[in-house]
């Protein structure tokens, strides 16, 4: 369904659980939320039933979605941060870090993607695997290639899944010369044909959005990094690179741009670092690379599953929340081994878990269940530029939901050993912030069975079932 | 099927995959293996196809099970250290470290086993959620109920899981007044019962043995502790207990035994420290600790799901088998938040580079894939004393297996959305190292469609394919 095409006006009813601060993550147990034609929510109801919501809002002609006893609704997943070609090597990386598996495993995989063929079926296949996931917003980078990078975003555009789609510059000597850039005017023109294509195809940007995507400070020239930054400037548009991964690159960076103070500070001089620029990583930064990064008002996509497998660090969350700056979360594929947000909700709170062991900052490196969940919703939103309209159910956002819907133990607990209803088991007897909790924490995309972007679904399980006011379920 | 049952002989023919030693995995793509009745392997023919292999055993007449394109055996999961009456909690630890989670969660709910209904439940539940996980043999704690402890061994011995089944003995103060052994004679003599019993069941132990389960240190009075080491030495049987898990708990072990020099020698005196004692978690342990474990021939269950999840610690695992200690992997559920071993796999793995970035060991604490996998099967069936039955597929072996089917990329990629063959993509072009790799790193139960134990069929998924010779399904 094409994203401007006007929808009917729906009523969600059921439980729902979001985010409604950095700590707080509001459970509301009888929930009546009103979606209207264009996907913005319309009103949300804690208190009364649908048939006082529909006479309160006069809404006697929406169609109701009742949802089955332990589903529950949950904003849609924001990845800040992901290598959309990378997808075909998800969980290959053997015994490699940073420098030596880009040049073992991804250069070679992305340079392929000059055949359009290929590039279709990896980028099909990985934009329905993040949806599945529930990721209903992603920051991705493409490859260095014009028609593909424009045909990642079609794919995004056409399945409804909100995108940043960035063409890659990169033109240093690090690059293989199979894989890069033939000039700095090259990847100019190139990024600013990708840039046109994508405001082509979606001019207000309600689904896609193009990002200027410099790979990273080793993998461009100062000039490259200068004319991109000139740009994005020119473009108004976002920016998205990494910084601060790994200690051999930080090395590297020091030894490549010699005259600058600091990996940050090599950004910095190119004009890179704007409010609309997003860091993946930041995990070795120092107190005044943070400072600057903070002034400049850009924000941080925290990968900590890429991090782990890669043994790249343990980037200090707490304290960067703390110090105010902006972050949300990235599955980092294929650094990172899975392109779900959740599993990365769940290793942001394991590293943060690792970090409290094994460092002097004990209790206060801990990031809460609350707060992870905040980091891959509202705080991906407003990383990617969009903490008005999504990442909770508030009245004038637009409705980006997945339905969490968890498995029952059945026939006396057998199951006859199928568990198609997913990872979760549900004995009865739990609270909703149990359930919550037991999703969090073992669940996975068979209980993500249903996802709606601006209120269109956008992607369904053979589980997914919307009941009558009865309970029946509807086909 | 009962365990004793013969089966009729039959020839697995595909790629299979195993350890051969602690640093090396074995894939063997073209696989021939023939089980006999009693499900032993009868012959491993590397070179050979089905009807030479049929020829030079004489063979004839055995029924061919033919694997499809993406699939292959692994030996199956050992579990070596988990809590079965604890799965309803699995997911659930809020904020909780390792004694205040115990009040919390762990006895509110062990204690409820004295209603056997709900035992039941929860057994057949968590028995079938550990075989669909590829877990064909598993350590378990029950409660302190004898009914309840039986009725798992019972659970086990119908679903042909390999199981150590140990009644939990705790008599301390830490213990709840209401679940804790009334004395130190009821203690011995309600264990030596469920001995009995899980005997009387499978007089054999092929299928289901007893374990006698002290809980911990602190749950046992020296009396309790030393009455159980005699019981174990009577009944020649498996101890496990656990050991070393969180800094506190160490702490209060020398409050609470102030006579003894460690954690370890309080078990030492009691002459719980034996060949077939099985010890989880062990991470803080001095040197001087490990020497006398290594000395009396107990072996390690490491646990590193839960030891991050209720922030315990870093097991150096790697430094511990370079001194010669017997390990395996455990879930310890519900400390850990997932049944799968595979997924312990994994956060080892994780936990090992968490180990090398924050210490000065570097490189030398990591674990390796094929590491990791040793852990997961060899490892295991040495601590759980079965490592000439089970962990490989060699000659005279039993076979345990799991049938490892990964899915295709379909449709272009678009997979209609639907990801039922489970969440690794197979493009085509992967090497049957990286399909291993990719399982290992992305798969989940989805991916175990079949598995055996003895050579009997013990769980299966819609998904369960077994091929004609000529490629068609078998139904």
């Amino acid at each position: 369904m094409a994203a401007s095409t006007p929808i009917s006006r729906t009523i969600y009813i059921g439980t729902f659980a979001h985010s409604i601060s950095l700590t707080e993550l509001e459970i509301c147990e009888n929930g009546v939320i009103g979606v209207d034609e264009n996907g913005v929510i319309a009103f949300v109801e804690k208190e009364l039933d649908l048939e006082a919501a529909r006479e309160k809002h006069s809404w006697q002609n929406a169609t109701p979605l009742h949802l089955s006893r332990n589903a529950f609704f949950f904003p849609g997943f924001i990845d800040t941060h992901t290598h959309a070609p990378q997808h075909p090597n998800t969980g290959l990386f053997g015994k490699t870090t940073l420098l030596d598996w880009l040049q073992t495993y991804t250069f070679p995989m992305e340079s392929s993607f000059s055949d359009l063929k290929r590039a279709e079926i990896i980028y099909r296949n990985f934009v329905s695997r993040t949806l599945s996931h529930g990721t209903t917003t992603a920051a991705y980078y493409a490859t260095i290639h014009v028609p593909a990078t424009n045909l990642l975003a079609d794919v995004c555009l056409a399945r409804g899944q909100r995108a940043l789609v960035g063409r890659v510059c990169m033109n240093s000597d690090l690059s293989p010369d199979y894989y890069r850039d033939a000039s700095v005017s090259r990847s100019v023109a190139d990024s600013k044909a990708s840039i046109d294509y994508i405001r082509s195809i979606d001019p207000k940007g309600s689904i896609v959005r193009p990002v200027v995507t410099p790979r990273f400070a080793p993998s461009c020239t100062s000039e490259m990094l200068s004319a991109i930054g000139r740009l994005a400037e020119e473009e108004d548009a976002y920016i998205q690179t990494h910084i601060s991964e790994n200690k051999g690159e930080i090395a590297l960076v020091q030894e490549l741009f010699p005259e600058s103070k600091s990996y940050t500070d090599v950004y910095d001089t190119a004009n890179i670092l704007t409010p609309k620029t997003i860091l993946a990583h930041a995990i070795h930064l120092s107190n005044d690379e943070r400072r600057t990064i903070l002034a400049r008002g850009s924000s941080i996509s925290h990968c900590p599953c890429s991090n782990t497998a890669i043994t790249s660090g343990c980037a200090p969350i707490r304290e960067l929340l703390d110090e105010g700056h902006t972050i949300g979360l990235g599955t980092d594929i294929s650094g990172g081994f899975h392109p779900s947000i959740l599993e990365n909700v769940r290793h942001a709170i394991w590293t943060s878990r690792h970090l409290s062991m094994q460092s002097d900052l004990g209790e206060k490196a801990k990031l809460s269940t609350e707060e992870a969940l905040y980091l891959a919703t509202r705080g991906g939103a407003a990383v990617v530029g969009l903490s008005d309209k999504v990442g909770a159910f508030e009245v004038g956002m637009e409705f980006d939901a997945q339905m969490i819907d968890l498995g029952d133990v059945e026939n006396g607990g057998s199951n006859d050993s199928q568990f198609n209803a997913g990872p979760v088991d549900i004995f009865g007897w739990e609270s909703w912030a149990d359930k919550v909790e037991k999703w969090v924490y073992s669940g996975d995309d068979r209980n993500t069975t249903a996802v709606w972007v601006r209120g269109r679904l956008v992607h369904k399980t053979s589980r997914y079932q919307k009941l009558q006011p009865n309970g029946a379920a509807t086909p």
